[in-house]
């Protein structure tokens, strides 16, 4: 059977690996600090809002560019409803960016080159591993650019004089703040790597609503500056898939080209709109996760753990005296689940979730069991992607 | 400031045309017969099961291959939950079959010539024109196959010795029943179609309900065939988004590959998985549409509309005495909305949904006022899409 069916898929797409999604865990009464989810549940008023709207409409299309979401985006950022476009989540957005700016290698296969900017999709690693996913679906070509050590950016001095970064690359995914490490980035900084590059840049910022700043006016600014933002993470609503970009018209009206015609979900539009309705409730629960976070690295500090600092909703670590994948192990033993990435420069971290204050309570209560104990050893590993 | 993002935007991308959307009416009250969605609302179980979902969980992913949803159709259409992927709506599937199976003419565009197979998408005109616009966002090569002045198929006979039709395209999609025409066809010829074809065959299945006979059969028997569905017609989910494809396995993981993450919202898992449990309700209302078509054709016949026999759940009329857009004209000046296409070979004719029998009586009693007076002359045209 494998015979009849290799001529009728691509090359490019026979080689992709099989995506593995994140841990779905079957088992209840988890707490499950493994994918960045927000703690709190939406507001009661965008439950009533999705509630009632769930009627007889539901046999109708919905607003295929979610117009109202972006009148409320638009008067909420300041600019106009063209320079908004929404996405079926942010990733839906990062892959027609990929599609709207960056050449495909195409079936033929060409030579790589100084001469492959056009191809390329160029990011931070250590960044959200889903860019050199996209790359590859594309058959664009990747370049991965290295953090320092800290995970701050390199200046764009650093970057002109490193064979791995290229200004001219087609598209540039720039995590902001950075996960998996939970580093933050400040807007003049971010506004001085914008400067340097000649191609797209997406400013990825899934996690901001945690963090100090946010860099929307670059976008509002440079005409070839993207900002990426997810109702999911901040705003609870993973489930329904909203996230959108601000930019100059001309690369959204790009964006609005070659996306599906009815790529937003209705309800997922009325949950937003709702969302916007409430931001003083987020605002909360934005102030109590930074609590809750501040706190958690303080006790985790306290026990061993080279804790980085964050600016998002997870804390990066480094676990003292048995290694991560160990660590991994015996929290999940302890019925709490955690995200450890197997790759090189990473496999010595944990990434953690900040839940809920009795949730990071229930975690450094077990961390302290692990090191009273022996953790158990690995039989076999997660492999599992960050966000 | 255009100059500063001419260089940004591929060249493909650039000479796409921004798509225009169907109409949504702004004003209240009016009959809306322009968009093929199916006049019953969804069961009030299903309105029930996405209300009790409404809950904390929206902070949560969805699971991010519908895996519950491919459980219950795997059932239903007696194969493996590996013979299925779920989509945001069919929309989502189309486009990814693109990607999957059809290699993109690329940055430097290849001379067009028999070759141009592993390049092409191919579909019969008339039928759903979202896929001539996939092609083209992908780059790829299109050929439109002419259907018979009846609407019906060619033989693959005929189709041998056509100029227009490949048996090698990468991509053939087959609209079945047709859309904008409503003719349904026998599996046994699409079956000898599908024989005749050496690439990817999707039968897009999207008014299927409402036919006589359908071909599911051929995507489980046929490693090149797939077959389309979705939850927004006969299932009253168009707000929800949620299509799903049928196939050989090897297909459906190369689609899983290319799709991104959590492309399925979860409220419309919920509602889907919702809607496979109240199968009886959905049947009777298809046999309800049924009835109103056969009754609507006969009166519109009666009035001089030549009728195109239907399978589907919308008519397609040549109406008497004026041009197709007059008659689009007056029926909304009377608050009915239609769909006409400005296309050549279709601008005779419009398509009108089958709504309630209310509906299409109000439909009549317009068609005869319209005939008793004269309609108004055309100031502008109305440009949109089928399905």
């Amino acid at each position: 059977m494998k015979k009849r069916t290799h001529n009728l898929i691509r090359p490019l797409v026979r080689r992709l690996h099989a995506y593995v999604p994140g841990e779905q865990p079957k088992v209840r009464g988890l707490i499950k600090l493994n994918t960045n989810e927000n703690p709190y549940p939406p507001a009661p008023e965008v439950l009533a809002a999705v509630r009632t709207a769930t009627d007889a409409r539901l046999r109708l299309y919905p607003n295929p560019t979610s117009d109202l979401l972006r009148e409320k985006l638009a008067r909420l950022h300041g600019c106009a409803v063209e320079n908004i476009v929404v996405g079926n989540g942010s990733d839906d957005l990062l892959a027609l960016a990929t599609r709207a700016f960056v050449e495909p290698e195409g079936f033929h296969g060409m030579p790589h080159s100084d001469g492959d900017a056009k191809f390329t999709v160029q990011y931070f690693t250590p960044s959200y591993s889903l860019y050199p996913v996209l790359a590859d679906i594309h058959g664009a070509v990747k370049r991965a650019v290295p953090l320092r050590p800290d995970f701050s950016l390199p200046t764009p001095e650093e970057l002109k004089t490193s064979k791995t970064w290229t200004p001219r690359a087609a598209l540039t995914f720039v995590t902001t703040p950075n996960a998996p490490s939970g580093r933050g980035y400040a807007t003049a900084e971010l506004e001085a790597l914008c400067r340097a590059h000649r191609g797209v840049v997406v400013l990825d910022e899934a996690y901001v609503d945690f963090a100090r700043e946010n860099a929307m006016a670059l976008a509002l600014r440079h005409p070839h500056v993207l900002v990426s933002r997810t109702f999911s993470k901040a705003y609870s609503l993973c489930f329904q898939r909203v996230g959108y970009m601000v930019g100059h018209t001309d690369l959204i009206a790009a964006l609005h080209k070659v996306k599906d015609s009815y790529n937003v979900n209705g309800l997922g539009q009325v949950a937003a709109v709702a969302t916007l309705g409430n931001l003083p409730y987020y605002r909360t629960n934005f102030r109590r996760v930074i609590r809750t976070r501040e706190a958690l690295t303080a006790a985790l500090a306290a026990l061993g753990f080279e804790v980085f600092p964050s600016q998002t909703n997870f804390l990066f670590v480094r676990p003292p005296r048995f290694s991560a994948e160990r660590w991994l192990a015996a929290l999940r033993q302890r019925r709490i689940l955690v995200r450890w990435f197997a790759a090189a420069g990473l496999r010595e971290f944990l990434r953690i979730t900040v839940g809920t204050d009795a949730e990071a309570e229930a975690l450094v209560r077990a961390a302290k069991r692990i090191l009273a104990e022996r953790p158990p050893t690995i039989t076999s590993a997660t492999r599992t992607r960050p966000r």
